[in-house]
C-alpha cells in the first residue's frame, strides 16, 4: 500500500469528496484511481493538483489525444511505472491506437537516444536555432 | 566546439555526402545541423542514426508536428539544451504555434510533477491499469 | 534476489562484520537492512560507502531529520523505490509527520515540474542570479 | 533569449500584471525574475504556476528555508541550471549559510550514488520498509 | 503482461521471424526474450533496433564485454529495471566477473554522486577542458 | 564563478593543501580543477570525495581507461556538461581513442533509447533474467 494508505469516497472528508466528484463527473468515470486516493491524506494539494491536471489536460490547443500522448511520452522518459500504466490506460481511453502507440514509443527512445549522444559529444547549438 | 570537431560538406567523404545529400533532400533545406556534422566522425552511426530517424519522423499513425512536439517534450525532460533548441525550431517548422508550444510545456511540467508525487507516495498500480 | 545475493552476519567476514557492527551501533538497531547485505560483497565498497553516509548523515549544520527528507526528495526525483521505501522509514524514525511527508513530496513535484519548463522555456540565468 | 522571450511589466495584459504583483508583494522584491517574464506568454498558465508556487512554499509543516533547500536539492538531481542559479539565490535570501549549502550537497551527491547502486544491485526492499 | 504482450515464434509472421532467427544466430541461443516479443506488434521498430542494436554491440574499438557493461552502467543510470536485469546477464554471458560487477557499480555511483555535486556547486568547465 | 568560487593553493588551509598535493602526486599533474577547488570550502566533504574518486578510479578488475570511459557514458546519461568535458579529457589521458569514443557514445544511446522503451512497452523481467 502507499505510503500514507488510501482514502475511499466513503471514509473521505467533505473537502476530499469535492475533488472525488468533480474527478468522476469530468472524467465520466464511477472509479476514482489510486493516485488521488493517496494524494487525499494532503486535502490541499489533492485539490490543487486535480484542478492544475483538470485544466491542464482539457482541450485547447491541443487535442486531449495528443496531450495524453505527451503526458505518457514523459512518463516513459522519466521511468515512472505507475504514470505509464494509467496513462496508457487514460490515452487509449482517448483513442490511442496500438499503432500510435508503438510510433510514439519509437519517438521517445529515438529522442533519449540522441539526447545522450548530442550531449556526449558536446555539441554547441547551431546559431540558427538560437532564438 | 563538439568534442571531435564539425565535418563540413566539402570535407565529408563520399559515405558522408551521401547521409547529407539525403538529410538535406528530406528536409527540403540546404542546411546541415551540428549534430550530424559531429556524427559524421562515425559514419557509420551517422548513417544509422539519420536512417533511424528518417523512418521515425516519416508521417505514420502520427503525424509530422505531433511526433516532432513528442521529441520536443522528451527533450525537454531529459534536460538536452541542444535538443530543446533544434526541436522547438523543427516543430516550428512543422507548424507549432506559441500556444500548441505553450501548452505542450504544460504537460510536460505536468506530468513530470506527478511522476515524482506517485513514486514519492509509493502508489500502487490499480488492478484496472495492468495489461 | 539481489544480483550478487546477501551476506548475513553469521557467514560474514571480518571486515564485513565490523561494517555491520558499527551500522548497528550508529543507529540503535540490530537489523542490517539489504543495500548493505548486498553490498558486502565488496568490502572496500561498503566500508567506504558506510563510512561516506555516516559521516554525511551526521548532525551539523542541517538537523538529521532535514537530511533525510532531502535524501528522501532525491530518490523520489531519481525514481529508486528500493531508496525511497528505506528512506521514508528513516526519515520516519528521525521524527517526519506525515504531514511534513506530504509538504515534502509537494515540493519535489513542483520543483521537477518548474525544472522542466524552465529548460523548456530556454529561459536563460537572470544576472543577479550569477555568482 | 527565452523560446518566446520576456513579457516586461510595462507591456504585461492586466492579467499578468495581477500575477507579477502578486509575486511582487509575497515575496517583498520589486524584481521579476525571468522565469515568470517567459511564462507570461500563457498567462493561465503563469497564474497556476504561480498560485501552487505560493501555496506550496508557503510555511506549514515545513519552514521556509528547508523547502527552499529541497527545492535547490531536487533542482541539482534533475540537473536544471536556472533553478540551480534561482533556488540557490532563494535559499540564501531564506538564511541559507554556505555551510548548510555544503552539506545539502553532500547529501544530494550521496543519495544519487546509492540511488544507482541499488538499482545496479537489483536490491529488493526489505519486508520491513514495506507499508 | 506488457502492453500489446508478447508474440512468440509460433504466431509470429515472416518478417518477425526473420528477425527472431538473426537474434538466435547471433546469440547463440534458442531463446528471444521478452523486449524482442514485446516490440514484434511494429515489425519495423523491431527489425531496426535489433539491426541498431547488432551493429552497436558488435566487437568494434571497444570489446564486447566492455560494451555489455557500460549498457549496464547507463542502465543503471536510467534506472531500468529490465534493462539492469537483462544486461547483468548479457554482461556475465561475455565474462563479467562478480568483482568486475562491484567496480561497474562503484564507478556508477560515484559518477552520479559527483554529476550532482558539480550541477549544484554550479561549477564552470575549465578552459582546458573545452575543445 | 562556482557558488561559492573556487580556492587556490596559495590561499588554501593545510587540511585542503593536503588533498591537492595527493591530487597532483596520483594524477602526476599540477594542476587542479575546478571541481575541487569548489568543493574545497568545504574540506571534510573534498577529503572524503577525493579519497573516494582515488579508490575507486584505481586499476582493479577493471582498468583505468574502462573506469574513465563509463565514468563519461554515466555522465553523459545525467547530462552534467562539466562532468563530460573533464572526463573526455581524463578519458583520452587514459588512451581512449577517437573510435573508442565514438562506440562508447553510440552503446550509451542504444542504451537509453531501449532503456525508455522496455519501460514505455511495460516489458516484464524473463523468468531467466531473475537472480
Amino acid at each position: 500500500m502507499a505510503t500514507l494508505g488510501f482514502i475511499d469516497y466513503k471514509d473521505a472528508s467533505p473537502e476530499v469528496r469535492a475533488v472525488y466528484d468533480d474527478i468522476m463527473t469530468t472524467r465520466k468515470t464511477d472509479y476514482i484511481n489510486n493516485f488521488w486516493r493517496a494524494l487525499a491524506h494532503d486535502p490541499a494539494t489533492l485539490k490543487r493538483t486535480w484542478e492544475s491536471v483538470k485544466q491542464i489536460m482539457a482541450p485547447g490547443a491541443l487535442d486531449p489525444l495528443t496531450k495524453e500522448m505527451v503526458y505518457l511520452a514523459v512518463s516513459a522518459t522519466n521511468q515512472c511505472g505507475y504514470c505509464i500504466a494509467s496513462h496508457t490506460a487514460a490515452a487509449r481511453k482517448a483513442g490511442m491506437t496500438d499503432a500510435q502507440f508503438a510510433e510514439l514509443m519509437a519517438v521517445v527512445g529515438m529522442a533519449s537516444e540522441t539526447n545522450r549522444m548530442v550531449s556526449g559529444y558536446q555539441v554547441e547549438i547551431d546559431d540558427r536555432f538560437k532564438v
